[in-house]
């Protein structure tokens, strides 16, 4: 009895939570371990879904390197990088597409809608959702590699007032149909600027953003989107956190209230972040 | 760190209730300790709020006959009982009215505001929303003491789509405007079949029925609608339980799945029933 | 038939009235000999339900000094008044809302039913519709009287919508949820002004403003907001007609198109002022 | 005052007419002196007009057969008629079609438009609302004489539930468009069996039903559809009555509550009839 | 097979162009041999409602001078004209209106619906929708000539967001119900203004504007708004073009993107206009 | 202008086939040529976007066995086939669902946008849209094959009526998410069934059912459910037209008008069924 005493208060203390964010949008960047460890997986789900039914329209965001480098590596083809960036030769483009369309992505509706969810997975290509370009480097032809001209949130708009969630693969397209692989975090960043979103919430394998990468003690709770922006100047920012931090950055100047960057190997991490005072992992507010 | 584990856990727990629950209707009557005791206000306050904010359209109903009997103590006047039920002249009619309506009422609608929800106190007199005639009984005139003859969910209906928690006092009106006082647990039984509701869900001082009503370690955890009459007619039944009961085996009879008989004096004991698998108190189903 | 054809006459015109006043609100303040003289009850309550038919969307305001008054003597309470005010301690604001929403709003609710009006009664706390704050007086302490804040009309605006005629008791509440007892007249001005409503129509027991206060031939046809402001400055006006007055200036120069103060003594004075070309009392426009 | 204490009282008595009918559907055929004579044109322009702003949805049926005459004989071509309907060749069929829908029609609608509606003429026509066969018939070739198959309501509704008074000319059309002259009282009769109506008015130039139809006192206020049967069968109903009655019966034995035949000759016949106790004219129920 | 074929590409060539009109509005002026050859009259019919099919509403605005100067001469009245416009006495008025809104609109109606679309007929005195006062001229008084004040689109959207395709006579009313005879041109192009329409198309029997009004091979294709005034103003235009140039202009300058001229002797000329790269007859664009 | 009129008469002739059906669901299963060959890709993908924009519901269906075997073969797996089943172990299913989700649909999607559809891509997980359970074999375990239980058309319907064209691919899910391949023309012909669809189209490499498979000159052009039955029985039909007949069998025998087999391989096959009178291939009506 004691027990379910405890139970029914910490339901009661997610209440203001629940009242604060019932009605708007949330981003949710999926990655890392929340992407491979199957405990992760079904833990992300169940949170997804327990914010859709409190009245949070969520939109899941995924990309998948580690798996497009997988089915690379079976067909014997090498992965080239190019300052983080993958090299998308037209044949990348086909893999990196059916990895992210075809395999990430409803591996990921399915385990939503296992716990409870009704999602639909898009891609970028689908309604033209995400509009883009091919993306000019510096350090050399990077192939399809897409930088986002617009994303139209029509056809997820849709889908969320008929209560689905929907699950959104990181590939864009140009007005002649042509793929682009895009950076997710990107994707979600920009998606989170246009719909617009309140929160972009980030699930990496890290605990956030540390003021020393090599000290896990340094996690930073929270900074101004000026404060982000000085780290990534300062350049001791670990090179996979990067994006996410700008995409964060480019999300909370654009509109969205809050990003946070958290710990996808904890479980619940999500809902740890959203429906309960401490929170975990790092907030960048618009400062 | 752990204990916000615990918290999310606790939350995931919840999810399948509110997956069978969400755009349901449910009926609580509210009264005892619950009614009495700051505390308990609060924490009933707070539960309703959670299940309106969780997708259930939760309806309250209320009566109040010991703030009656004060009231009544405070004007000397004294108050009748005849067969549990209270002699209503029209001057005690005027009383109740005033307390339930005037005094009852706008307390419980402060008390879920204030716990965050959007609430409208209604009488059964608003909208003709209470339908009854005058009781007749073999043990003498009962006065203004009113039998439902129909109750018209309609500007319930209303306010439940807009969003808001309705609070209903258990006083009813005849077709020429006449104000009738009724048993609040019959009109918490008859709600729940008129709307239909899935569930009605009544707030008592005790644990719930009890098979020796002496013995608190006798609760009857789940019966059916034909045993619960059959323990009516043993008669061992607590005099101030039986119109719970009663109400009880009418709401399932009439369509409602189950009626529930909780313990108004233990903290949450709404969500503790609602969305954890034990459960508390009695549960009553159509067998 | 000649008295059938004088009817027919009658109904045509009214019609320019319907057509101006139709699809639009109106805000009746109650009060006076329409409260308290039965016949004088049913007309008003056959003029609001013959209002709310041909289009109009009415909101009654009431409140009701007299009836606490009594209701204080009875319970062997002083009355307490400053400038006009009833002093409000905790005891008083009980009792006055006990009057107010237990037995004046049910009793008038009954009354516009009976008249085949679909009639909802709130108070201020209900939807927090009117929130309001502690008065400051420099003539004392006057307890829980209110200030209003701000009023939120959507659950007004969602019953009148549905066809529903909202009756409303001066009782406001702040944010923790304390009842506060307001000037129904000022109450009345305030929802004018917010909903907005063409015009705001006060009953009381006066043939409306006398230019001299002792002589009822000397009453005001119609005169700007200024010219009312003037006569208030002159401090010949009558004590129970300075909060009336006020209200009306309030309304008209918040945007409400005319104010009326009318005499509830005459049987359906409220369509006479809104359906004949005469008229009767004062009118009051933004000058 | 006393006056208008008088045209209040009579505003009054109208109130539970308009809630009987309010919501409803009433077909009005036009004709007769009302037609012809410039005040009692208004006045039934005015009455229209009222009925639509208290909530009633009104169609307005009109035929025209002495200007469609008039016409005929202005162009020198002679009207022949065959048991009281017009032999109707392809030229006297322009020509009918031409005054009705060209001349009598428009006229309607700026009639009603000038007492404030929101008209809008139709033809059987328009929308294939009046779908015909050609009338055959014993007496001969009647030529472009319409006998209704069905009529098809739904721009009529589309037109009364966004606020418009549809008048519509007696012309229908065969599926390969020929138009057809059709009886205007067996339009409205037909076409209140179609909406439903609630109720059918004809206007014409008698008292109503008269049981001798040489003596003006003999008017019978009520009948059944059955003892109206037996009146035509009994054969000294005059012979413009015959259609009226037979469109009256028609509707009755449809599903319309009541048919009026009253006098279009008394201003504001319209409005006696339905807002007064005492009406006028005849009425025929269904028995 | 290979006419097959053929057909094919020939609904793909309409695809882009469906593809551009769809959602939009059009105003088809139709006038000349449309009018008048059976053939033509189907073929516009036809086309009209593959246009309503293909998502575009389409509103049809006809005159009829031949005609109503038919039924003149069949009456032994004289026709005048001042300027191009009839001289309009209040016979002639009749006359205009019995034969616009009694012959031709309801022959144009049943033409439409025997193409299977959903069509009704309306005059500018429908609704009010052509408010117009008298025009003046310095050649004299014109009678019943009006001038358009205002043109109120609301049942025509009404009509056609309901699916059905309105057919408009160019008949207008002043504020007291008064008919006045308006130059259909002049209503097309005012209407296409009002809705606004994304086109205008004029039918007329000439192959569009002609450098050499007198040498049909001197087409001009395509000119802006200026250069048409500017032609206008050189004065060797066809005294019938000169109303058409003048609504197209009106058009185009205020917010319709094309108005066009074409050849109603041509058989679907309409769709080709539309519906091919080529196009045919005389385009202005707002230059 | 020959030419052009040519065109104009061939929109025409496609007006009474447009008229049929508008607003009605049609389901067409997508292969063959028309999904190798780009000339055949874009020409499907225009006839679709022609058929959506006149108002026609189109849902593809797709398969891709021969992409499947070609990424099996590019990963040194053998393709197995069991009575003409793919035998789909886990390693099998994961690459079936990356060809047909992540690149076969993706790319429909680009081709059906580029011809300016507003088109979603969507396999049977989305929103479980297509729940099916392992297929029994007498002939051996078949692994992941599915057999559908139920077809789910809500986010089907959601997209349609926002206006969207749904692409769906071939795959399953079960209650735990496992994903299961399925035979393409089966998916179409239960989906036709659940929509319900009016017309099920399946494009294939050959001309229609031969009677003589062996001689293309033997074309049914018609024939009932009971006909091809019979042929199915006769087992002279092609192995491959097995699968389209049985669910051209199944989709009229449950409600669909008509199913047809046509020949993807001519440009714009299916417009020539939809839109000629003369048709093409082979049609199988319920008989």
């Amino acid at each position: 009895m004691e027990d379910l005493q405890k139970r029914a208060d910490t339901l009661i203390e997610a209440l203001p939570y629940i009242q604060q964010w019932a009605g708007k949008s949330i981003v949710v960047k999926y990655g890392g371990a929340a992407m491979t460890d199957p405990e992760m997986q079904r833990s992300v789900a169940q949170d997804v879904v327990l914010l859709r039914y409190v009245g949070i329209e969520v939109v899941v965001v995924h990309g998948g390197g580690n798996r497009i480098t997988e089915m690379m590596d079976r067909l014997d083809i090498e992965s080239k990088f190019v300052g983080g960036l993958r090299v998308t030769d037209a044949e990348t483009m086909q893999i990196a597409q059916m990895v992210l369309v075809g395999e990430v992505n409803p591996q990921l509706v399915s385990l939503i809608n296992a716990a409870g969810g009704r999602t639909v997975g898009l891609s970028g290509k689908d309604a033209n959702t995400i509009l883009c370009c091919k993306k000019e480097s510096t350090q050399g032809d990077l192939g399809f590699v897409g930088e986002i001209v617009e994303i139209d949130t029509e056809v997820l708009h849709a889908l969320t007032e008929a209560g689905y969630i929907p699950v959104l693969s990181s590939i864009g397209t140009d007005t002649d149909g042509q793929s682009y692989n895009i950076n997710a975090d990107t994707v979600a960043g920009e998606l989170a600027a246009a719909l617009p979103a309140c929160k972009l919430v980030t699930l990496s394998d890290v605990p956030g953003l540390l003021a020393d990468p090599a000290d896990p003690d340094t996690l930073i709770s929270e900074l101004t989107a000026s404060e982000a922006e000085a780290r990534l100047a300062e350049s001791n920012v670990n090179e996979g956190m990067i994006p996410k931090l700008e995409s964060c950055i480019r999300a909370v100047r654009s509109g969205v209230d809050y990003a946070h960057l958290i710990d996808g190997r904890i479980p619940h991490a999500l809902l740890m972040e959203l429906f309960t005072d401490a929170g975990i992992g790092t907030m960048i507010n618009s400062g």
